[in-house]
């Protein structure tokens, strides 16, 4: 008799960070992950190719919503207004996740690995990102500097969001952002 | 009876570079380069940990020369001058190095795995400089976002330098490439 198990990857998800954060990253097996879940190995392997993947699922998700609102924004907005406009979508998503984004934070952080992976994640969102803006007919460097421009400030504001209690305050955060990277890079 | 070997390194780079272009990144054997520099595989393995670091010895040496020319900037220019003077002893060891460059850009876009080496590279020196720019006392977000714009000025310049054939065209190109950056944040 199978029983139809709601969001399995989502539990999943929520396992594995409450078992990496307790006893490390590297101490924790996917059998216990989904022990712990209620769900099998062969569930996992359903939905992660291995437990790493499980800290990175929200990274695609985050590269989809970005790059949908990068196409999405008006046909008159700059490379970089367009860039900032799909961080609208972004922000949304973000709130409701602030304490699992806190202690996503603490275990990237604490191996070296899941920290490449991390920067890798962020490049490779850039890098579609930059995509869209050629696709709205933006130059290639353009593109490619208003993208890595986005990415930073994005960086910049969600390590800033993670480090304090407000999940409301990432559109602030970014704005923030975004004025000191010009004020910074202003003649 | 020993015979004194000048720039061991810097012979078996070079042995490496060309045979990596030649037959391919992955068919290409650390004896091979050994023997294509007229030295011992044991003589590689003092220079390099494995065939991967040849390719990335360049990168530690442009961290510690930009690091440097952050840190002797004059001590009353901004955080993205003191970023930008950091390039100037940059340019100058780039300039001879342009054909290496240009096989080694090649080499590294045939390969995942260097590219996300690359990758990492850069974020490696982007927090290098902000630590650069932290020790300046400027305080740490501004730090990050002006080391993170410069790595991204430098990456654009870098590659619009590998695929035209001037070795002197750096300097103008991140001149060019910052100016580009300077527009697409312009409000």
């Amino acid at each position: 008799m199978t029983r139809w198990k709601p969001d399995a990857a989502g539990r999943l998800i929520k396992a594995a960070i409450m078992l990496f954060d307790r006893q490390g990253y590297e101490e924790t097996t996917v059998t216990e992950i989904a022990e712990s879940a209620g769900l099998t190995k062969r569930t996992f392997f359903r939905h992660f190719a291995d437990k790493r993947e499980v800290l990175f699922q929200g990274s695609e998700e985050l590269e989809r919503v970005w790059v949908d609102g990068v196409a999405s924004a008006p046909p008159d907005a700059s490379a970089l207004e367009a860039v900032m406009a799909g961080l609208g979508p972004v922000t949304a998503m973000f709130t409701e996740r602030h304490p699992f984004a806190q202690i996503r934070t603490r275990i990237v952080a604490a191996n070296p690995e899941l920290q490449e992976r991390e920067l890798i994640k962020l490049q490779t969102l850039a890098a579609a990102i930059a995509a869209a803006l050629r696709a709205r007919g933006v130059p290639d460097d353009a593109a490619v500097l208003a993208a890595q421009t986005g990415v930073t400030v994005f960086h910049v504001a969600f390590a800033r969001w993670v480090a304090q209690d407000d999940p409301d305050a990432f559109q602030r955060l970014t704005q923030e952002s975004l004025e000191q990277l010009r004020s910074v890079t202003a003649t």
